[in-house]
């Protein structure tokens, strides 16, 4: 992950672009793409949409990406500590003998 | 990125989670997510924000990225590569020479 | 339509908040309550959603509209006129002859 | 707001699209429309916005109002009341001698 984000930095400062890249037009940016990659499941199921639209499903999912490393990047988070903090966070609130094949919220459990 | 995603997947596995998993409900997560993250800028800037809400946004940012990592093993899809390969791409649409300082969309540069 | 736009305006006018209210943040707002009512749908049939959680769906709906009856104030649009032309530009992306049970885009019809 | 309605209808069931209507697909939609409207301020000041974009801004505008209609029809609520139940609510989240010229939110008031 750092290797990537070293990439996605080294293409933002080529291009000089940090000057534009406020947190929230990144956030925003990232909220667009996360909105494009579920657009190719508008009117489709799973499997429809990942026969017809492969490529730009795996194009839109590595913007997402791309914008969070930007993201995280602008605004000092390290991204696999924060990623490795939240999975703990969420065992707490989702403990296996409770959530186990339960799909409710964690406030339902 | 893979240590990560073996993480996220193992907490799914635990939980008997993935046959709840389909993509297209994991990127409508995703998407979720990523206007979370984006909520904390609502009516504020980019310092407003980060100074008052630091915490949420680690933690929203951090669950886009348990959602793309998820989504990428459900759609089978290589996401460290997928994203070199759409760097690549952005790197062909937006030419050093042409973008560099230049906030334009590609198809107005 | 415009009686509900009087009483949103009239809302935010007594609260003296037409000064936080620049298009670029109203849309935002609009972009998030349209994920909240969304939301009410995560891992959830349409079914499960409308038993489970109707009140707050009717909510979400309702603040996707004040936003957009605040937003065209904002941005002086005249909303009943834009939905009545848009209807208009569909029906020619549309044609019914072609799109009649057919949920293909109209680049693919 | 009812006579839009009943021209949105029409144009549905005009094309026999209700079959693919269900409620989840409808609020997805309009998700999708209201980012596509926020995606016009990608990168913009508000003022930069509406100067390059302010057709696409009024279409995309349109097809949420569009979306929100559909959804209110699919879902069995009547949205003007909803609108006027909404608006009665956030005034007592909101009221005005506590909320006036502040934009915190209703938690922080």
């Amino acid at each position: 992950m750092e290797e990537l984000q070293k990439q996605v930095i080294a293409f933002r400062d080529e291009r000089n672009w940090k000057q534009f890249h406020n947190p929230k037009d990144v956030a925003l940016s990232l909220s667009l793409e996360a909105s494009e990659l579920l657009e190719n499941f508008q009117w489709k199921t799973s499997d429809e949409a990942l026969t017809i639209n492969k490529e730009n499903i795996k194009d839109e999912l590595a913007d997402v990406v791309i914008y969070a490393l930007l993201f995280a990047d602008e605004a000092q988070i390290d991204l696999a500590k924060a990623v490795q903090q939240k999975i703990k966070k969420n065992a707490l609130k989702y403990p296996v003998e409770k959530a186990k094949g339960n799909k409710s919220k964690y406030t339902e459990l």
